[in-house]
């Protein structure tokens, strides 16, 4: 029995986690710093391109590795793979990337909520580009993940998880924000808390009223990192971003790269610094990889500093592997440690 | 300009190194040694498995990342990545791994020789099973490698490469003993050298006849382990094996894992011993990244002691990596050790 998970929830049946995000399999090259040039794509961002770009995009890259991705669909796996129970919502087609993809989540114990698609778009792929200081650009294809739709959502695939996380990047949807909102009246009806990745600042700028008004009216938990919350506020400095958070309610869970990471909930302020790392092989699903294990203390009612604790023990191992999802084990690793 | 690259090879059109083999592409993951005690797998052994099986056996199977591989199909890939001019003869589908396939060989410069099948079966996927001391256990199931066929091999497709290597796994072809046979009779009609790797010793069991006949009549150089040479020549102690291969005209490049390899040619004897490495991340493609090395050295007209030397260089790197195929950059830091 591991210590870390209470006893109560191991008996229990509820999902711990579900997670409502684009699905997309990640396509992994190491590049030079000149291919970003080559390709317009400011280093660190993520750009939604069309079919015909991404062919062009994937014709220029050297070899690739493939790997299950998408930002909450990777906290999700990493929430299952610490032991949580979870379920998922993301929308694939019925193609080999579709059948890796759920084959990725199912193998961590992870209740695929939809099937796949029969036709349509392909399932999505985000072209990872990596930079030799270990920073990842993205160049994401969104395809099947733009046919997620209200139909989708409903009383039973939503179900009663103890939280729902929602990512930034579903407001890049047509139905997004509608659907977002539907699962947000469906969640608060069954008590289940409801959590934002605001996923990255970019996204944030394309939709910061809509995200506005959800956190103000709806979102209980908001992960991001500094960046994206100080797009959502309209802040430069941190002192003015703490100050501004004071007019919320919300628990702001804010990561900070090297800076490490600040809770602020109330009248809280939660600083856990970063862990020293020899080497970034690549920051894919840091954050993500944060949000898995920051959720993962909160569900099971750890005081806060633990929770960003185990957080940033979990982004810490992610940024020295290749790929954006945690390795089994790392539960049992940080209980030792 | 390279120095390991005489001046001639770089103004010539003529591609040094064609590769005939089944293209697949590699689902890998960690598994526990119970794993394949469950499946009834022998470690370190490559299993054919039908469609079927291959379901089950990924249902079982955790979360897998997907990479380009095949053995031979790795040995070109790594030519090309060295600086070699290849090209390639292999039979995927128009599918989403097919077209990973070629992309990842195209994007080294690899011509592929054959197009992607309209239809038939999908592309093909060994599922690496990496155990705790990062040696691999292979399920393959085969699907459209099984329909290459002799139409496939003609003068265009082979055209007049300096060398052609095929490996010992075409003869789980049905058309593959036949299709072997027509293009080593093309390529000696165009002075190309013939090479066979003979892929593993259970390979070699099941096709030791036709291995046998191919080698005394029609290969120039033998790429193996000592595993797969003591099964071609029915011989189990080191020195009875170098005593057989006294009867053979053929050059056979041998490689020994921590014993290094070992080059026979008529009365010469060159000993590679291995390099040490720190901690073996995965076996996969150690074999295939080695040939890749002496080939190349040996299109070069290098002597045969550098060619061991580099053919170890590269499999020293491969298996410290996840993954059987080389990164880019290999030839110059090998020219600056």
């Amino acid at each position: 029995m591991r210590r870390f998970l209470p006893q109560t929830d191991v008996m229990s049946n509820t999902t711990q986690l579900l997670g409502v995000s684009n699905a997309i399999v990640d396509v992994l090259a190491h590049v030079e710093d000149e291919f970003l040039q080559q390709i317009g794509a400011e280093p660190g961002s993520m750009t939604l391109i069309d079919k015909d770009r991404a062919k062009q995009i994937y014709g220029m890259m050297g070899p690739a590795t493939e790997m299950s991705g998408g930002s909450v669909a990777n906290t999700v796996a990493g929430f299952a793979n610490l032991g949580g129970s979870a379920s998922y919502i993301g929308k694939v087609r019925d193609d080999q990337l579709g059948r890796i993809f759920n084959h990725d989540m199912q193998a961590l114990g992870v209740d695929i909520r939809l099937p796949r698609a029969d036709g349509g778009a392909p399932t999505a792929r985000s072209h990872v580009l990596i930079t030799e200081d270990g920073q990842r650009t993205m160049q994401t294809y969104l395809g099947a993940c733009l046919e997620l739709g209200l139909a989708d959502i409903t009383a039973e695939t939503i179900d009663a998880p103890r939280v729902m996380l929602l990512e930034g990047y579903v407001w890049d949807i047509a139905e997004g924000p509608a659907l977002a909102r539907k699962a947000v009246d469906i969640a608060h009806r069954n008590d289940t808390a409801v959590a934002l990745s605001l996923s990255d600042s970019f996204c944030v700028e394309r939709h910061r009223e809509s995200f506005a008004e959800f956190v103000s009216d709806g979102v209980d938990i908001v992960v991001a990192d500094e960046d994206e919350i100080n797009a959502l506020l309209g802040t430069t400095a941190f002192d003015d971003t703490l100050d501004a958070l004071d007019a919320y309610d919300n628990l702001f869970a804010m990561t900070r790269s090297e800076k490490g990471s600040v809770i602020v909930h109330g009248d809280d302020r939660i600083v856990q610094p970063a862990a020293h790392v020899e080497e970034v092989v690549d920051t894919t699903g840091a954050g993500d990889a944060w949000c898995a294990g920051f959720l993962f203390g909160w569900v099971n009612e750890k005081p806060l500093h633990v929770c960003a604790q185990f957080g940033t023990y979990c982004a810490t191992r992610v940024i020295q592997q290749l790929g954006a999802r945690i390795e089994p084990g790392l539960l049992d690793e940080f209980e030792s440690a």
